[in-house]
């Protein structure tokens, strides 16, 4: 049977278009966005970060956000978030018709100032004020938070897991849907994974969300695979391993969507995701961003001899 | 308390003076062999495959194998190991005064017969031909078996988890001490590689040896995280990447050292292996193989911010 005729038994949750997007300098014009995400689609991804709803002048890359996310609408199937780190954000995402965004919450306290200027404290009624207005205007639209730093800071070192506890029940008592934890920093280790998010299940249940962890120091499949043992069936990757602040050449920041859909299929899992077309949208992010680097093992080595994707075996 | 002062919960053997340098068409010197030997010995390793034993004109990098040993037997604490392919490698092994040696198997028929023009049936011959020298000339010395292609393999495909299991058996009756699998065309999937350990746990229980994992497709520390998982306590690993039939510009063949002894240190665990000097290690490799590319990402990110390792922690 076709791989899309089987339940998937994880869903990978494709950033590219957004956290990848945002973190280069090069501006990927709208048509090419658009292509890339239908490519994205026609391999069988179901829920893609289009964009993010930010002010243009911080993040021109962005700018036609609304535009990207009509587009993406028109995709049957297709789960379009988007990424919000604030109420106006909110507005505008409602006012596109996104079906789903996503609000960081920042773990660390030093890292919450850094990058949204709020404490925790602050940024938990922003969270308060977006789900209010979820209720107002748009009451089917899913609200996910990831909370970002929560294995680690670049700033503060070490972050407490019972301030990550803390803050996930916090968020899912103001009445978000999903509360998923990001490696942000890449510093995130297969032990800490699993005893981090089994705390996470035992908090706050169904409403845990997405794995987002980064392969900063190579660990990024480990990490993912530390997860899945423990329960985890939502994950962030991202095409090429586009983003995610890489530190230095080669050393990417993302997980890549490729090698990790290679190792759910290989492992006899379904993803739902057809692996030659997903090498195939390669060609759209490489033809909208000429000479950024692109990474991920497995569209270089090839499948291996005889491979069967998960899906077909079953 | 010090790295050294806690017995290691994990034992690394570095495979690249061997197998790395064997895979690259440059030759290293014979000094410069031995300094980055010590290098990896000052950083803590205290298992090296130092050479191979095989025909100067097949792989002229090797022909100054008896000498790197003479330095590596200098190194106290150190297990030299070399690999040798057949028995005229294993004479030559063990006037050398190796403290072990590896000898690969193929699991694949078709890769048996390619790689040493010989049967499985000829190869289990040679083995306890092997083994009678040993018994004759260095009882003292250890004999380990590494099961090559035994998740699969680039000229017939799968490989037969029964047949692999089968050879591990047959080794071991033969006298072998320890016999390992190896992943040695990177086919390998987390799954696959804890059902395959479990069996062969089952089968030749504490003979069991190390997981030669490799991460052409991204999967090494994954891989290494599944055999960790169901028992597996010696992993082959190579600095740098270097070796291990790399496919393409990016896509390292072996597993990194500093990589992998990263992962486990950050959960914790004790390699014996100073983080720091491992990163120093690779200064030697990259003098005695100017323009070599050199892989893992950790030395390149850096240790996370308040890091510290496994050992220091317990």
């Amino acid at each position: 049977m076709s791989p899309s005729l089987r339940t998937p038994d994880v869903l990978i949750s494709e950033v590219g278009p957004r956290d990848g997007l945002q973190s280069v300098k090069a501006t990927m014009c709208t048509a090419h966005k658009c292509n890339w995400i239908s490519a994205l689609h026609a391999a069988g991804l179901r829920e893609i970060e289009v964009a993010s709803f930010v002010p243009a002048r911080l993040l021109p890359q962005m700018v036609d956000a609304a535009q990207v996310v009509q587009h993406a609408l028109t995709l049957p199937g297709l789960t379009v978030m988007a990424l919000v780190p604030n109420l106006r954000g909110a507005e505008a995402a409602i006012a596109a018709g996104v079906h789903k965004i996503s609000i960081p919450v920042s773990a660390s306290a030093a890292h919450s100032v850094a990058n949204v200027r709020k404490t925790h404290e602050e940024m938990l009624a922003e969270v308060r004020n977006i789900l209010a207005l979820r209720q107002e205007r748009a009451p089917q639209m899913g609200v996910e938070v990831g909370l970002s730093t929560a294995f680690g800071c670049t700033l503060q070192g070490a972050v407490a897991e019972d301030e990550v506890i803390r803050l996930a029940e916090a968020v899912v008592a103001a009445g978000v849907d999903d509360c998923g934890l990001s490696d942000t920093t890449g510093m995130a280790n297969p032990a800490q994974v699993r005893r981090l998010f089994k705390r996470l299940f035992a908090a706050i249940g169904h409403h845990a969300g997405a794995a987002h962890l980064h392969n900063t120091r190579g660990l990024g499949l480990a990490n993912c695979l530390a997860a899945w043992d423990v329960g985890v069936r939502t994950f962030d990757a991202s095409l090429g391993g586009l983003g995610g602040c890489p530190y230095a050449p080669g050393a990417s920041g993302n997980v890549v969507t490729e090698d990790l859909v290679f190792m759910f299929e290989a492992m006899g899992l379904c993803t739902g995701i057809d692996l030659d077309a997903l090498f195939a949208a390669r060609a759209p992010l490489q033809a909208g961003l000429p000479g950024e680097p692109v990474y991920g093992m497995t569209p270089l080595a090839g499948l291996p001899l005889g491979f069967v994707q998960g899906a077909l075996r079953g």
